[in-house]
């Protein structure tokens, strides 16, 4: 964390302005694509030089390595937005046909799934990264989802729910096992729609 | 693949005899300890040192690589006998809470959980270690558990079924994320059981 206060943004040889709107979406564009190789493999110096900016402005917006990656994770899953409108929006389909049709729509955008997938990976062997992504899923989804359905284990519901979305994304998407790699999208979010509703209501 | 026949197998300087049970045994704990260090990382020189056999009796009883990690995934998984077992026991309870109580029972078991963690990071990001995790849950798990069930999508149903019992083991004992983490062993496989049969029943 920086101690001192924010500083206007350092230019570098190009000319390039700090600290505007696009320079804070080519440090973030910069850090999924370095992101997506793995957790351990990202360096903010990386990220500064593909972005052509100056590390300390990383550090000055996004705190760090871990606070860049929650960035990331951010604007893959957008949970106000995204996961917001899915939750607030009650009108024809249950809870769980809409938040497996959200989040299977991430996994089929490659710009979503890469850095949704390369947390999932490197949070299994890096504990820094998994530190990441507990305090994401629990403080922007579970959290979230929890306080839409009711009884004294909605937070374990929720999770066990997202634990599904989570298995079938792996086995469809990334370890590609057949059938369910192959079956059609709308068929898959039925049926793990189903599954997750299931376990939403207890 | 080796090209000739078995041979007696060779000695090394410890005087160890190669090609009995015991020698098998050692290469296929050697082999656990390695693979849980991932597969990329893991070498058929390496296991042969840590288990004092020379690498040919590694490439004559396996295979190789590839075959080494298909039978260290055998032993942890024991398709044959423990999948087997549960599938053919149908007193008490139904398949759905077998099949999960079977399934967190490895995990909760170190030395059977170590090989398969490392199997599904591994797959996520290494194409070879993919392939034998791909064959092995087609051939050796869903082929048996959708023979058991009925209907044309009943691999697909039986697949689902194994994603879900996926991703709460991955958020349970490696991502470990509260509240799920924490909850009792026995509550977990009751609801994971209670999803898996959803699945299964179609």
């Amino acid at each position: 964390m920086p101690t001192s206060a924010p500083q206007p943004p350092a230019r570098r040889r190009g000319g390039r302005r700090g600290g505007d709107a696009d320079t804070r979406g080519d440090i973030l564009r910069a850090a999924r694509e370095h992101f997506a190789q793995g957790y351990e493999a990202t360096s903010v110096r990386a990220v500064a030089r593909a972005a052509d900016v100056d590390p300390s402005l990383i550090v000055q917006f996004f705190g760090g390595k871990d606070g860049l990656f929650k960035a990331v994770l951010d604007e893959a899953v957008q949970p106000d937005e995204g996961v917001g409108r899915v939750l607030a929006d009650d009108g024809g389909t249950d809870l769980g046909q809409r938040l497996a049709a959200y989040f299977f729509g991430m996994w089929e955008d490659p710009a979503r799934r890469h850095p949704f997938q390369a947390m999932l990976v490197s949070a299994a062997s890096n504990e820094a990264a998994a530190t990441v992504l507990r305090e994401f899923v629990r403080g922007e989804v579970i959290a979230r989802i929890g306080a839409m359905i009711e009884g004294d284990d909605a937070e374990l519901r929720a999770e066990l729910a997202g634990s599904q979305l989570i298995g079938a994304a792996l086995v469809r998407y990334v370890y590609r096992i057949p059938p369910l790699c192959d079956a059609p999208l709308s068929d898959v979010v039925g049926r793990v729609g189903r599954a997750v509703q299931s376990h939403l209501a207890g």
